[in-house]
């Protein structure tokens, strides 16, 4: 639905029209820049909170700076909304997140003004200092560069990498620091606290100050105090100044903090630093939600809380006459406390996800047990390494595209050493709106080469409370289980615990000609598949596999004994998933079916909805059919969509 | 070789016999355990300059600590030899990084002394952390947790994400840093320009002292000084106390710079440690090589520098006949400089390996176009791909199994976006003495699932130097060359450059019943097999694939249409790699000849010589011929050695 601009907004389709505005305008430019995105988030949904936050940033950035010839990164993304509205997407930013429509992170191919393409944490410095030092390389000696970034991503470890090398390069750098003390919840870690340190306490500009004016009334006071002054001086110059600031620490020249929503005063900070040379860093306090009464006051709610009523701040929930299954997420929320209520071993593990994983429902309940350690994939790995060193059974609960951030740490730290450590996949397989970026389309792949793992997948509610069960038996050696974003299948989920043996998959329906196998709730596809076909006359057998490592070499054998014709389904890709894990298993035992592969093919899934993904990936019930059709009537199959 | 230890380290085999001496023993032991170092190393080989550094730690941390209930964790581990001779492998220790020997590096399964197994940087924190909040947990509060880090580890992000967890946690973790400015090469940044100003400054509690001191003599002179002086009291306090160090800014204790040589010193301070709750970090200031002066003035070299004389100092080179074949790593390291001066946007990006991977050449030759990064492989990669974004590109080198720490910004920042970067895996396929930590097993298969990457290896130099080539030319998108440590096979390898056509491989050897699809370096052992075959009378055809991804299509029609006894030999996981790639292939368009594919199985691969472990999985030579005569016989093959 497409919302209604202020008088200001209006004129401005891309920055070259906000620059013709006096600075005077930049207050209303900003007002209705935050109202209309309260009016458009309200209708359409998306992110929300991060993107109120820093429209004065982004105003004064682009009103400072010569964009797109001069780059700004976003890290992250989420709150790029402003940017987007102010550079040629305002009249499509209704079509955000929607299949074909704007991409709710910043992409390179969707405009030249997003410098680079966002969505995971802690890119934006790296990428940054790299169009920095091009410039620099180029002789473009006037080109800006400037990496806005979250107090929450700044505790990823490769936004420290970058700084540790900015800090020797001599290229034209700003990072300006979004300080709100948020990720998608609270931002938690030392440098949290540092940073409020600074800010609440008198700034180190003005400590500085006084020990100056200080210094100088004594060295007044006779020549035995002006030789200590002089000494203290040197030492000040030598020392205070270089290191009594973290960023200083590392060669970045800091300014601030500043006040994030005063925008006249951001617009001349920034045409300031414009003209200082090498790698600085601008430190703005905001505060996420900013002009939106309540998504101040609950900012995680607020995060990204779909639709709402502007006027009334009801967020909207769909009303359904029937109950509904729950969130795979809040199924493995629920079940950890559950399971670590008999088991003083299991403890919870969560990079900065706690209401995106449910972890925070064992962080209410056993707060010593679980952790939040920050946007920080790579330490919350090793981290639980650690924790099962000591006979404890960490359950880590990383999102499957962000878990490729820790993918070393998995195998080095965990896989290597045969550790019990639970590593929980969420948002599996396509996860709609998000996108490309956030697909956890690889995960299947580059976690079966890894020895010593198992790799499971639950088809509902039950199968994982059930895997998750069998994960924390004594011994088990490191786990990883997969699931989906969105709700289950199951009303009726909280069911008694089964231990389930490890490599062994199930017989979901008996059947002849055809069997299907899948791996984990795209199953339930199948299972429609199954059912439309059963209707024509259609009879294909369905398996689950449940385990795409160890393989159910009994359950394969009798298929492979019994059918020539077999199609994989999974949710993940088919260069190398679940289904090549069966062609090789029918490689090494010499059977010759035809066998056809269902996933995500070899290029990048757009965003829009699940059920759309799968579709257009051709892995959806209705695509499954269409696949079993063609094999029973010994049609060629197609085993890719392009 | 064995060696004979000096007289008071002939009485020390465990730690328990340490803790009998005298603290003023402890000078000679350490004399006595540098010598043991040099006398095995210089006969044996291995890593060495890292180990000389921290005799003194080691000795101090087995005399002080309640070793293996206390636990210590050496990153990397390149500097753990002492330790493990000190930890009952005295005697074995003549055996390091050989078949079937002790470990190059510290290992659970080899030792309880062994808290956690590493080889790859910056992950001792994260893991000691782990440690550290299990004990408190479980109530050990005796319990001490020891991170021994270099320098150069800190540099790694992981590092410093651990750093801003442990600071909000209340456990008791000692980190020591170990403050060499040293990785293999100089470590670079702007960590290590602080850690040396720290170091060569005054120090800070020095400072801290002088002011103190200052204030209360301002605070006689009379009431308006005195009310200044405590007005600065509290800011010194609020602020300085807590900000004006980089780790005291996240919440560690910081103790030091000090003496990392003096080794009653280091006792008495870690015994003083031990008292002191939550996250504390020594400053220990050492010299790489200590104790040997040649070490100590060329530390790069000495970091490993295989067999040597210890009284002249001689490095033994093998005295050969005949000119031998360059190293991969060197074709490399010139190659990328020859193209470089031909094409002006190349750029040449290592994280601190630049004598590995030769790219000191191009450092050396064009300082301004090749960067050492530091230990930071995730900015490594964006770093480039910021570059990219620039219209530059950028080689960037990184090992194999290192790439495994880069890898959601090879999908999400590269790979998305279809940038021009070239990554050239070095230590590709197993890797020898390193072991299990450094082989590079996996890179095929976490590569080729990759939508838009280009996947490829060289079977020599000069398909090393083309695929270079190749890979420079204007949008080709992500191009990813893996090679594998050590020499090639051409003594003339500085052929003129052919452009290849991306995704053709080409036969190597025409042949009837059998054909061998081999990928990489690997094919040479192929060649090997061939020609023994053909001497029984046995011919099977041989072609490199050259291209993991895009398969060869073409060049598969025609095997498949000519052969239906297939092998495929890769140096990297046969879970998901170019034979799973040729299974997809054959099932998608219905060939079923009987494939066999060789390479790494699904299990962790010790360490040994290269040639040991090809034969060990079943892919050198002699194996490869062996499973073409099984073939062409007609008898059942084993996919997989156990």
């Amino acid at each position: 639905m497409q919302v209604e601009a202020g008088p200001l907004l209006q004129q401005i389709n891309y920055p070259s029209d906000l620059r013709k505005l006096k600075p005077s305008d930049l207050e209303e430019v900003c007002r209705e820049l935050r109202q209309f995105i309260v009016d458009i988030v309200s209708v359409n949904g998306g992110h929300f909170a991060a993107s109120l936050g820093v429209v004065e940033l982004t105003v004064a950035l682009h009103y400072v700076l010569n964009t797109p010839y001069d780059q700004v990164i976003f890290d992250v993304g989420h709150q790029a909304y402003g940017h987007k509205i102010l550079t040629g997407r305002k009249e499509t930013f209704h079509t955000n997140r929607i299949l074909g429509g704007v991409s709710g992170f910043p992409k390179r191919s969707e405009s030249e003004y997003d410098a680079f393409g966002v969505g995971h944490s802690s890119t934006s410095i790296s990428a940054a200092l790299g169009m920095a030092v091009a410039s620099e390389y180029k002789g473009e000696k006037d080109r800006q560069h400037v990496a806005v970034i979250g107090d929450g991503a700044l505790t990823g470890g490769m936004a420290f990498e970058a700084l540790n090398h900015a800090g020797i390069e001599k290229s034209n750098l700003l990072v300006i620091l979004n300080d709100n003390c948020m990720s998608i919840d609270p931002n938690v870690g030392a440098m949290k606290e540092y940073l409020t340190s600074i800010t609440t306490s008198r700034s180190y500009n003005k400590f500085r100050d006084d020990l100056i004016a200080v210094l100088a009334k004594i060295s007044k006071n006779g020549p035995d105090a002006y030789g200590w002054a002089k000494k203290l001086e040197q030492s000040i110059k030598g020392t205070l100044l270089k290191n009594a600031n973290l960023f200083e620490s590392l060669n970045f020249r800091y300014f601030g903090p500043v006040d994030g929503h005063d925008v006249t005063k951001l617009a001349k900070t920034i045409e300031d630093l414009k003209h200082i040379p090498g790698p600085k860093l601008l430190h703005a306090v905001t505060v996420k939600g900013k002009g939106y009464a309540l998504a101040e006051k609950d900012q995680t709610t607020w995060h990204a809380p779909g639709l709402f009523d502007k006027i009334t701040g009801e967020i909207k929930k769909a009303v359904l006459d029937k109950p509904q299954p729950p969130k795979y997420q809040d199924v493995f929320g629920h079940t950890l406390v559950e399971l670590a209520e008999a088991n003083d071993k299991i403890m919870g593990i969560t990079p900065a996800m706690p209401s995106g994983s449910s972890l925070n429902i064992m962080m209410k309940a056993m707060p010593d047990r679980a952790f939040d350690v920050g946007i920080a994939e790579q330490h919350a790995v090793t981290f639980s390494a650690g924790l099962a060193t000591q006979g404890l059974i960490p359950f880590c609960n990383i999102y499957s595209s962000f878990m490729q951030r820790a993918y070393d740490q998995v195998i080095h730290d965990v896989a290597l050493q045969k550790l019990n450590v639970v590593f929980c996949l969420d948002r599996a397989g396509v996860v709609g709106a998000d996108g490309p970026t956030h697909h956890g389309a690889y995960d299947i792949v580059y976690m079966r080469c890894i020895p010593n793992l198992i790799v499971s997948a639950p088809m509902n509610e039950e199968e994982l409370r059930n895997l998750m069960y069998t994960a924390q038996m004594p011994n088990t050696g490191p786990f990883v289980i997969r699931y989906p974003r969105g709700k289950g299948v199951m009303v009726d989920w909280k069911r008694p615990f089964v231990k389930l043996e490890i490599g062994k998959g199930r017989k979901l329906h008996d059947g002849e000609e055809v069997a299907i196998l899948s791996f984990g709730a795209i199953g339930n596809e199948v299972v429609k598949a199954v059912q439309t076909l059963n209707e024509e006359g259609i009879y294909p057998a369905h398996y689950d596999l449940r385990f795409a490592k160890p393989l159910d070499e009994g359950l394969l054998h009798k298929v492979f004994k019994k059918f020539n014709k077999v199609i994989t389904v999974e949710d993940g890709s088919i260069m190398g998933g679940v289904g090549s894990a069966v062609l090789e298993f029918m490689a090494d035992h010499g059977y010759g079916a035809k066998l056809v592969r269902l996933g995500i093919p070899d290029e990048i899934v757009e965003h829009g909805e699940q059920a759309e993904l799968w579709r257009i990936c051709g892995y959806d019930a209705l695509s499954i059919a269409t696949q079993v059709r063609k094999l029973a009537a010994g049609i060629k199959t197609d085993t890719m969509v392009s």
